[in-house]
Order: structure tokens, then sequence, then C-alpha cells
């Protein structure tokens, strides 16, 4: 088997290794998160750097357009990686560190939740955030990768994929993310949707 | 004169000249109704399309972060140009046209407000967001050129730019908003912003 | 076990089964698709609409600044899903169905690859974004789900999720990114990087 | 008059005066740096933070679609402010100062522009991409206010609104690129955008 082939199956069988030992009992500590800030009509704020910011928005797609266009009752995410000339301009005229801080200064309320996503869980901005929504009394998830970071022991609930793998920790953040929607869409009975 | 220099006297001097006529009571009127979301801590959303997209995501911009940076209560302003993967998912699953309605489907609160963006006042997302906004009972304001369009007649405000040159009424959009900013800077004397 | 554990183990079992059959070869295809792309300056233009619209952007940072921040010659990778403005203008003024060709007409070159991302293989905008590149004999590479679609048979290499699980189907295809990302650094031995 | 009818009045005032010193020379320049780097099928990078971020993903749109939509010969603009998950990486993981120059690092070609917006004409991030472009010998123009800062230093052409007030800088920075367009579209006979 040449390198490339050999390579990818290393990849493939690490992400299946992983999985091995998602934590289960975790997603469903975020996912009863989600729906507290939900039943209690809150915001769902969701930040990260790098592809994590990906993630966030993507996140909030899929509950602000993929569950919600099934339900009466709407989520309300909101991505703080989306506005790029407000985090342009908090970075530039302030600090980087507080890109995402300075978007929920004043404007928490205590039935919203924020969720920070870091794989290494050491980004400054997303360990802002946290500190901030916790400061104000307001739920938190930390979504992280590695050892887990200062952001794993900020959040109220934290989901660790306890690897040393950038890439590999991504793909696991996506799955949770999917995986909360598909067990919603069971749990609704979403049409369609099930397995 | 050669013609690239007659063109750009030309472009200035037609600018300058819609100024003349520039709506100073409509743009008053569009204070008020972001001065009332405000007090009533409504979340204000914007929306268009291409360069009424940017115009959109940069008033956000200048409301929360720019005057927010100096108040205590913060603006709401909520751009709904800003999440990519959403945007497309509606487009994509449901239909262009309900982008935006789409988004304050079952979210919008009575003290909000909603700020239509279309230089043609006819852009069917928009209108359809407007039209929306109305049935709830909640304020809108088009902000629109050339004839006005459907918006100018759906919405309670209209700031309305009358030229049939669209790159004349996307730049006097942007004044609308950076005047907006500038006149709440001086109301509230926030220290380093008088003119 | 209640419903909740119940669907979150399914949900891993799923991804887990569905990665067993995780297709290598193609995935190869595909590396091989970039780099072909790569060695010869080309630019690597990706699309897709919703959550693919988010891998696409992903992507493009994973080979724009993932990988090239430590090769001396730099990914020329593009997201047409990035430009707000410009999507919004050309579904607006022109058509949503030509929101990624227009983008790509007349500026495509031979050296250039064209990723459609689309977990149904059918989203219009992309068939013609594929559609156009082909014409234009330029290389083409499909990401899809379910039974392929249209991209499946347009594209050169087609990199194919094979269930009707969209959460499931996007999963694979941010796993299939970070994978070439993953082989990437271990094949050309980027420090701090190998598994 | 009350107060907010006489701010409304005064800014517009502002503006207008402002406009009677637009500089039309350099916005002539302007125009011969980018057709330099269009008829030589160079790319146009173009950047800014906060709401000069909106100006250059809003320019990019007026020549690749505005423009372009009319003439076979497409514009190759690439504004740096758009794939939010590279900017937020480098930022993260190298420096924000750094954001927009490594986009360009190793990928410019001499046949490229790079225009930097900046109000203050000093934001590190743009004054080092418009410092590395000028190191490589590719053509740059710096577009500013206040007293023009680095960037009207470092840059072959500098469109400077000199005014120390940022909104109306950002105004005419606005102008100017629909300036540009509409020129543009006299000079090339573009059908139903004459003035």
């Amino acid at each position: 088997m040449d390198k490339t082939s050999q390579y990818i199956s290393d990849y493939v069988d690490l992400e299946m290794r992983t999985l091995e030992r998602f934590d289960k009992q975790a997603a469903a500590e975020v996912l009863g998160a989600i729906l507290r800030a939900y039943e209690a009509e809150g915001t769902i704020y969701v930040c990260g750097n790098g592809g994590s910011a990906s993630t966030a928005s993507h996140m909030a797609n899929d509950f602000n357009k993929g569950i919600s266009e099934y339900v009466q009752k709407k989520f309300r995410f909101y991505s703080l990686t989306d506005n790029v000339a407000t985090m342009l301009s908090i970075a530039n005229d302030i600090s980087y560190d507080e890109m995402f801080r300075f978007q929920l200064q004043g404007r928490l309320r205590k039935e919203d939740l924020v969720i920070g996503i870091s794989g290494s869980g050491n980004s400054m901005n997303v360990v802002n955030a946290l500190t901030y929504a916790r400061e104000q009394g307001v739920q938190t998830v930390a979504v992280c990768g590695y050892s887990g970071g200062k952001i794993k022991e900020i959040a109220d609930v934290a989901f660790h994929v306890d690897i040393n793998n950038m890439q590999i920790v991504e793909d696991v953040h996506l799955i949770l993310n999917h995986l909360l929607m598909n067990v919603l869409q069971r749990l609704w009975n979403i049409p369609g949707h099930n397995m």
C-alpha cells in the first residue's frame, strides 16, 4: 500500500476509535442546556475561531433553519462569528481577545446560553466569552479537544474530544452538532427525518 | 477635459444634487423608529440584497459596536444577511424569496423593528420580510430608491432616495446609516465624536 | 435507556458503520485532483448550499491557511460562498441557480479545479457550476450523498457518501476535508502534525 | 429647530462640503491602477476593518458582478475580508496584524493590485498588507481619511478623504467605489447605465 492510502486508512481508523469513546453523557447534557434555553425563549450564542467559526455558523443554521422549519416555536441561535464588520471593528479598535465578549456585554439575559468552541480550549476570545457569561449567571457549554483547556474548567457543561489532533477534534464537534439535530428530529417526530 | 474626468465630475455633481434633496424628515422618522425599538429592548432586523446586504451588515456594526461601545444599554441589531449557511439553505430548500421572512417567522416580538433595504424597492425577499412584519404588528422601515417600489407602500416609515441611479441610491443609504450614527453620537455626548 | 440516550447511541453507531464504508479510493482521487491544480498553480473553487456552504468555506481555510502556512507554494482555494453581496446580487438580479456558475464564467483557467458539495447531489446552482466547468475542460469533483444525484454523473471524480441521512453525509464531507489535510501534513512532513 | 433636525442638517452639509473637495485626480488614478490590473488579468485584492471590511466586500461585488455581468473580460476582485474561518484562524494562531498579509504571501503576482482601506490609515493589518505588496513590486492603492496615516505614505496611489470624521470618511470611500463603477459603465457603454 502506498503512503497516501496508508494515511487515508490511518485517519479513518483514528476517527472510528475516537468515536468509540464519544462522550454520550456530555452530548446529552449539551442537549439539555440547549433545550433549557429554548424553553425559556433564550438566545443561544455560539463562537469559535478558524474551523470552529464555521462550525458555529453551521450550528446556527441547523437549529434556526433545519429544526425550526418543522416546529412552531423557533430556536434563537446567534453565531458571534457571522458579522464580519463587527468582528473586525472590535478586534481593530479594542482587542481580538474581546471579539466575542464585546458582543455579549450588556446583551445577555438570564435565559440565554453561550457555547464556546475551541479545539485547544484556550482561545482567549472564547475563554473571555464564557467567563463573562458565567459572571452573569448565564449557562455555558464548552466544546473542546486536546486537554480541554481553560474553557473545560469554566463551563457548566463540557463536551471534550480527548485527542491531540485538531482535524479529528473538529470532525467530532460537527458530529456533535448533527447528532443533536438528529436526536431532536427523532424526539419531535419531524417527518422524513428518522434514521 | 477627457471623458474619465468628465464622468468623475458628473458623478460627484449628481451626488451633491441628490444630497440637496436628502429627506431629512424621513431620516428623523427612521431614527425615531430605531429609538422606539431600542427603548423597548427590541431587536432591529435589517436585510437587503447585493450592495444592500453589505449596508445591512455595516449598519449592524455601526450600532452594535460603534454606538453601543459608549452606552450602557446596547443596541440589538441583527442583520439577516450574515449567516451564509442559513441564507443558502432557505434559498435552496424553500425559496430565495423567503430568505428573510423565514428568519423572522415565529421570532418577531412586538417591540422589534424590521428595516428593509432595496434600491428598486421591489426585491421580493425584502418585500416579504416587511409584509410579514406588518402582519405581525411590528414596526417597519423601508430604505429605497428609484420609484420607491412596493416596500415604500408597505412600510410605516420610508426613506426614499428619489433617483434612478443604483450607485447614488446605495451611497445615500450608507450616508443615512452614518448620519443616524453621528446624530446619536452628538445627542448622547459620546466623547470625541462631535463634528 | 431513555430515548435521548438511545438516539445518541444510534447516531454514533450509524456514523461508525458509515465510516467503515468510507470510500478511500475516491478520497485519494480527490486528493489527486487537488494536487494537480496545486502543481499547476490553479485556483480551486468550492461551492455548496446550507451546511455545505460552511464546509466550502472551512475547506478554503484548511488549505489556504492550515496547510499553506507550512509550505512555500501556497494553495489557491476560493470559496464561492464567501462574498455575500456577490451571491445575493446574482440571485436577486439573475437567478439563484446561477449563483456559482456566474462567479466562474469568464474566469476559469485550464489549470483550475471546481469542487461542488451537495448532499442530494442535485442542488441546481452546484450542478450548473460543475456543468460549466466541464464544458470549459476544467477538472471537477463532486462531493455528494444520498443517491449521488446529478453531480455524481457530471464530475470527473466523485466522493459519494452512500446514505440517506443529511447529517451523516455532511459529517463525512467535513471528515474528507480534514482527512485530506491530515494526509498532506504527513506526506509533507509538516512538523507537529503527524498523528 | 430641534437638536435632531439640526444635527441631521449639519451632517448633510458636512457631506456636501467634503464632496466639494473630492479628489477627482486621485479617483482617476485609482481607476487607472484598477484598469492596469484588469488588462493584465491580475487579481485585485481589497481589505479593511469594520465598516471598511464591508466596503471591501461591496467593492468586490460591484466589479465582479456589477460591471463584469456586461463585459466579456471579467474583473478578478478578491476581498480579503470574506472568509471568516481563514481570518479568524490567522488572527488566533498567528496575529490579527497578519490577517491580510498572510493571505497575500506567496500568492501575489506582478500583475495584481492590493487596495487597502483604512479610515485612520494606520490599521496595522492593512499597513502590513500594503507593505508586503510594495516589497513584492506589486501596485498598491490606499483609501484613507483623517491625516492619511501610514498607508498614504506606503501606497503608489492614495485616495485621501481629508477630514477627521469616520462616518463621512466611510461614506466617501463607498462613493469612490460607486463612482468608479459608474464611470466604467459610461466609458464602456453598458446599456441602461448612463446617468
